[in-house]
């Protein structure tokens, strides 16, 4: 595949992403169906909460990661730089977007370098898991760390996102075994994400067995990559097929609690239609030990050369998880995860 | 019955099925209420996926028929050449309109030969049951074999839609017996299906017990014919009436699954609503052998004179299958209907 | 109360009725959650269906009344003689409005004066239950039978409903024993029915233990009595507090169930928002064995001097319960009534 | 704080009441989802019904409360004298908005020394609970019942709204042995309530076992304190978190429902959303003791300089209250209590 292919892939997507509808009409990430149950007497201050948080042996000053999306194209340089700012501002983990493109075109690495802007972080790498069977192995793994300077590898599963473009790579044999090679071969922890349709419990146990740190579920409800390829694909069949998959997937609510009931210890994020921190509560509370945010941080990432207005999205992010840990009486992470005050709204 | 007459009702048909909504206020084919788990590492290569299947001993390169609709008008002429190229070229099953028409007026027969068109593809002649109780017999149905080169005839069981038509044969008694008599001596094999209100498990039962060779469900949720006749009706009492019955029927997925409940080993037919091929994995992953999609080929079978676009949306129909099949990492139509993962969503 | 405030009261009742909406907003009358499973090979003539049936050892060609409506206005006249020429064409059971104008306003006698038109049928005088608390008995119910010759009386519950009204008799106490003394006093059979908030199981019990003959279960769903008070009243907060009563009473279904459940052998009528033959078939199907008709009977009662129009809907919803047998198989009354293709439908 | 700023807020947050939508997007108090069973045959005389309660030993003529509102304004002073006279003229009870501001502006005082319009109404006096950790001690608190010549204190829980005002205190620690030690120190009862997020069956056993003499459970479904806030705040991103909590809190049913469950026989006032006596009649069925209204009255409590708006206002709800007994056939408040004629809607 040629550069010039790959950066407009990747531009399109983008474009896609920020200005069009890619959400599904009828699934949601299932959170709106689980309730706090408020605790008017709370019993603590509220400036003596604390959202810090460890994940990876690396702490954190809030239990948010930027969900892997951008790099390899022109727009990626800033807005790369920009969610780096702001993470090492926040304290928040960084995913890069698939780091493949620097490899197969070093003259875009540059907009994967941004351990600069971000030098406390926990940085996560990431490739499409798919890759292995395309002629990546351990060595290019390692590339992949040492340009980087990231602290853990995240492999994406996308086998609907792969089928569904013109160029996708879609020969998912085999992957359980690669994967475990690569575990046992790299000096970092590897994680393994969806892109939107999630995973689910009995998946991430035998991904756990087989040497993966931690999975990020990424599940239905937020963006939807049947709906962005619609956007672009010139075949009218193919957009008229995107319409039959819009309600495909596992809410991400439903992977939270099927992977923490199979796999009570292991490291786990949530991700998939997050938006706020009342969001992201509800997923801790639910099992999740971080909060992956990916498309709605993309518009203030990419619409000034600052990131001052990303910035203070992430506050108000942080601030709404705070003031719904207040409204439950929850000082801390630990005493979120382990509270009992979440239930399913009667129906 | 004069032949204008008859052949005006079913140009009458095809026109309001075509350009008016002919679909229920709120009944569904319930396939909406299930949801495949999507499993995130399929572990297959999308090319190997083989969607290839038999019936009754014939060899379908998908597991997909064209439901029985037309023929006996003009425009049934091309309507038919169109979907039996189409059949041929994708090699799906297919089935022809009531052929009681080229049997009372030879001269509108050749609408119904079109085997030349698709020498390869299983062929389903088509009458309606109650005609057994109006001069019908054995007779007669090898006469419909003959002229069509059928492989099988289908009966149709459409009760309420000749109530609502003025010129309907309502005599419904004793057919039990006569499609016994009729399963015992004709050659080929006999199957049994409703218009669009659904067969459930125990009539589907007393069939198969009786020598039917098939079942297709054609369930509520997808053309219903007291809306169609509604359109056509010249009383207002009678439009009406259609009105207090466009909620009648047995949805699609309910019939699925009380029909395999009932026999787990017969050959059943999955159709009523059907419009996309993740529908169609549903209805196999719920118990169907094969799926027939009526109403929604009508359009491009009807627009042109070539059978091309027709085609890309059998194409379509069948990608969005595999796709499907991807998405829960199933390679061929045996492992989807053995597949547990399809589950009713939670209300 | 003078004649006129009462007639005029009566002309803005039918007014109101006719041209506003008197439905609630969310209430139905719940027949739209059961559903018939469809039996698409009936084994029966349609041209066989017999719907006659017997009510107070009366023979009805259909298992229908029009219920009590109207009396004592000037439009009442050629209603009520337009709804027993219909009634009696058709052989349905037919009410009364309340006779109580007759007895207290003379001139207006001759609009329940119906007999004549309908020598045949199985007609209802009609009196509120709560007259017995001011000043009608033993006596006043013979003059009203005498009056109307009818055969049976009912005797109407309807607190809110005099509650709502400023001139309402609002006393319902020893409502019970005076019943009980009427039921044994009168050689014609008493039934007791609401005006559209409902009968539960236990009332119909105590009411069936002390005489009374039938029970009509006038059920929520259809006609909302403080709908049509918050036209009518001058006073702004009696017409907002009827708002608070929209969503009052039992659906008709639910009453038909449960008096059903507390007396399985005792005579019942459903009514309550019923339109047409399906919803009748329903009603029949769930327990009943007669179905009442309102409200929607009014446009066409009311439309023209002769009672055509009202005839043709009558036909038609009698060929609509026809129909609703034919599609499950039952060719009568009985067999329709001890049917068990009837099932809430999944929510 | 200084005085134009608390009152500025005070106007700001009546303004805001009055004009915008302050109420959730799809949380509702619940009490839709429960249906009174209608008693066609009520037994009693409509003009016999009795809606006299007593709660803390006084005698209440409707059990009804005027929730705590306001205070400290100008516009406060006639809205509190109007709803004053009204409480007197039908003997409801009445809560004051919080005094706090009366004791640090000694000038507003006037605004809370209602007791000259209401001689014999029981009165409750309001301060927030969080205040006895900035500076309120029992003298305070005497010092507002004396100035208030309130019967009792109210205190109220608004965690979430605390921190939603630039101006919040939020400390919420040791509140439960200050409110102990308060409750043994005053000699008038002390009850506690939330503001619209509710309080739990749980926290409200805590609460009367040191000592609160009656809970107001304040549950959600009527004002939501984040959405008012949202129209305040001159902060972008605080107006985007209020939208993140308009979905938070325990629906008043719930809470009703679990308190009694949790204490079956202490006192305990239900409000949140209610507006009609239909309502009301709901939350007594379920377990209160008396029924708080806030938001509704606002509006004719600040149109006109009388109360007789107002005082119609509270008859419609005492009549709605009436005729909901009317309707079930109870013919006092105990006997509404005890009622078992309330039942969860089959959804
Ligand atoms: C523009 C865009 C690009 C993305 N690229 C990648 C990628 O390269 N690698 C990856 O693992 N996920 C990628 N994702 C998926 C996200 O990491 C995330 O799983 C998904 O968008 C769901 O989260 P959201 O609903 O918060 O957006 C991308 C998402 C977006 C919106
Ligand atoms: C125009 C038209 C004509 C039809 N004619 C027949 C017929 O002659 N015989 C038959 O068995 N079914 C007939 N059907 C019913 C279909 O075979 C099918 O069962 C029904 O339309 C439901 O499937 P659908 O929702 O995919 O259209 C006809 C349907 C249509 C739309
Ligand atoms: C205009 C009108 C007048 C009515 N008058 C009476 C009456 O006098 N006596 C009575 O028992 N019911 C009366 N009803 C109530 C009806 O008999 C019936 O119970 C109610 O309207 C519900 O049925 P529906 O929804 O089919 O209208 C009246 C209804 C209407 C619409
Ligand atoms: C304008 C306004 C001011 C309020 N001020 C107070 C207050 O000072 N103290 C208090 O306990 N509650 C206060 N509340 C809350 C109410 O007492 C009540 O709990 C809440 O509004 C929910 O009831 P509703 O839905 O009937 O309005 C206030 C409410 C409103 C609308």
């Amino acid at each position: 595949m040629d550069n010039h292919e790959t950066e407009q892939r990747k531009s399109e997507h983008l474009d896609i992403v920020l200005h069009q509808k890619v959400t599904s009409h009828q699934i949601t990430n299932g959170l709106e169906r689980y309730r706090f149950r408020h605790e008017a007497l709370p019993e603590i201050n509220f400036s003596h909460i604390d959202i810090g948080t460890k994940f990876l042996n690396k702490t954190l000053l809030a239990p948010f990661a930027v969900s892997s999306m951008t790099g390899g194209t022109d727009s990626a340089l800033y807005i790369n730089q920009n969610l780096a700012l702001a993470a090492q501002e926040r304290g928040w983990a960084m995913g890069l977007g698939s780091v493949r493109a620097a490899l197969e075109h070093p003259e875009v690495a540059e907009t994967f370098r941004i351990r600069k802007y971000a030098p406390d972080i926990l940085l996560f790498a990431n490739l499409g898991a798919v890759q292995l069977n395309y002629g990546y192995g351990v060595d290019e793994c390692k590339q992949i760390i040492d340009l980087t300077e990231a602290d853990a590898l995240i492999l994406h599963l996308n086998s609907l996102q792969e089928v569904f473009q013109p160029e996708g790579n879609t020969n998912f044999q085999h992957l359980f075994s690669r994967i475990e090679a690569l575990c046992s071969a790299l000096d970092v922890p590897v994680g393994v994400k969806e892109v939107g349709w999630g995973i689910h419990g009995e998946l991430a146990t035998r991904l756990y067995s087989i040497g993966v740190a931690f999975i990020d579920v990424a599940g239905a409800g937020g963006t939807s990559w049947s709906q962005v390829e619609k956007y672009r694909s010139p075949d009218n069949q193919i957009r008229h097929a995107a319409e039959a998959f819009t309600e495909w997937g596992i809410p991400t609510s439903d992977c939270i609690i099927d992977v923490r009931k199979h796999a009570p210890h292991q490291h786990l994020i949530a991700s998939g239609g997050i938006n706020t921190g009342v969001e992201g509560a509800k997923s801790l509370a639910l099992g999740a030990d971080l909060v992956g945010i990916g498309r709605s941080l993309l518009h203030n990432a990419s619409s000034a050369s600052t990131p001052d207005t990303l910035i203070s999205q992430l506050k108000r992010i942080e601030w709404e998880l705070k003031v719904a840990m207040f409204g439950i009486g929850c000082k801390d992470i630990p005493s979120l995860k382990g509270t009992n005050r979440i239930a399913l709204i009667h129906p």
